[in-house]
């Protein structure tokens, strides 16, 4: 089991993931990552910028992506972290349900296409 | 190779398609599909009120879905197919560097979570 | 590009390729492989005991089971010279699409038991 | 932790499952699919005409090839319920074990080919 | 559950991992093995030769690049017992941490030449 | 297909590329990557700490790390540049015999313990 930092060890880090997110709580994945602390600045600064920067694609939208793509690869915390994100940012049971629809079809049809190998349609290549 | 099944075979189901789309223009996924008229019907079906019905979760969206899931299992035909469909739904070019960004952030942190099994939050247990 | 190595180089287990096999071509797995002596005995052995040795799977389920982990994983070699074996060995087009049909609705299952990690029913844990 | 849902608000699928199965027992998968009733329906649907209908692939290889896809996918879940399933399916611990040799080993060809990018043999290419 | 196997009826091979290893210990990942004996020759011959035989990486390398795969595939108890395996061999937290980092940049930017299918430099078909 | 994006449009983060590897040529990845300048910095900047700073794991082996993750992936654009990258800093043909060797292996035992969920060993659980 991983060794979860606490506050001290990581101020500067934690004190922008606390004041971005404005909560006192910082969660198990930063405390764990701090045992590394150039992964834990690099993740962070990247986290930032792509969840959280300026962009085009809405915040819950961006949630969501970030939620397919943890379903898709299984992972555990990823999911639970996020699901709690994206009910903070409007996420109903409905909208959930939708999600895991695609994500369920889009998995089954990207092994359809693996069978004889599908030539990709000439009007796609642009 | 696949043997591409074209329109007479399987009228049914591309009657259907070519209705929802609006075009002549039948894909080779479909076209490949058609071997096996039960898929064929079903994975249409699916897709069909997966993507196209009713919801809540609009358009544009769930091809930024679908697509994050094919860029992560590593699909090129679903790849291909599915930016011409984003395309047609106004994505532009930012709005896919975007997608991509966010795509690449979370099979990165999907996998430090796997290190020493961070132990989920207890306020995520919910 | 990987360079293929012919007969010479790998005669022990070309020979017995060919003897199991009963034909005098060697696939380019094998030739690739050969690059590695050890790798190539170690998994010829294996592939040899495992695909075709004594046991209670028949040998086109076996080749069924390899084929749908293959379009997992999209493994597109494994999968062209894997049809070639199980069409020898009776595959009709019919069992070719039933099996992709089952092979996709299995990932598609795999990802809806992700969303909220559905525990495992007791019944289940024996 | 997922909300279950029981019998009342999801009657129909849930009546058509026992009757299918003939026990008055529901999985928890279907439980938790039940938060959507949509997916509830097409979700059942798929698996009962691929995995129950008619078809030259058997009930107990059809169950094989569905561990093998979640062996290879990890999916705990899928893993147990149907490992119940082929074992009333009258699969034995020596099936299970040859099962998993074959995933296995496919798991790992699958990879050996990913090197230099072997090339397909030109007369699997049909 | 699995059933864990204990000494008698597989000590041929438990006896060849007991001196190899130079413990009493005999691992659950070989205990379960050996339900199906032999995939539990198959995997120990494969193993000991892979991970512990003459080459020209050293052994804490071999067990980098092993828990390498197994923090991409997710699979908690290969993560668990390699990550002893690698504390044996001298992998400080340190080191573990830089593994980290190279495993989830490249789970990264594995995803990202996906986009559009980057065309690979011809300097590199060599 | 993408767009690759020549030298003026992303000068500087093409010049510390230029400069870091000591060559005039741009790899097609980072070309595409800069349709999206900001993933193209922060890929750079991330890629360039983990594959090139200082650390206590040397040059050669982070390059076969990251190989292996490729391989696992199927990612060929990945396979295919870090091969090149890694024969720079002196990979024999033997030592990616070896590594593919070890990558097989961790894919096919990373399997063999999802089929009864072997329990992780209380000695590994530190």
């Amino acid at each position: 089991m991983t060794n979860l930092i606490e506050y001290k060890s990581a101020s500067n880090v934690y004190n922008d993931i606390r004041t971005t997110f404005q909560t006192e709580y910082i969660n198990n994945f930063w405390k764990d990552l701090a045992n590394h602390p150039h992964s834990l600045r690099r993740t962070w600064e990247t986290l930032k910028e792509v969840m959280g920067g300026e962009g085009e694609i809405d915040p819950l939208t961006r949630e969501l992506i970030y939620i397919a793509v943890s379903i898709t690869n299984g992972c555990e915390y990823c999911i639970a972290s996020h699901t709690a994100a994206d009910r903070a940012k409007g996420a109903t049971e409905k909208v959930r349900g939708e999600l895991l629809a695609i994500v369920a079809a889009a998995n089954s049809t990207n092994r359809l296409t693996n069978d004889h190998q599908v030539p990709v349609d000439e009007q796609f290549k642009i």
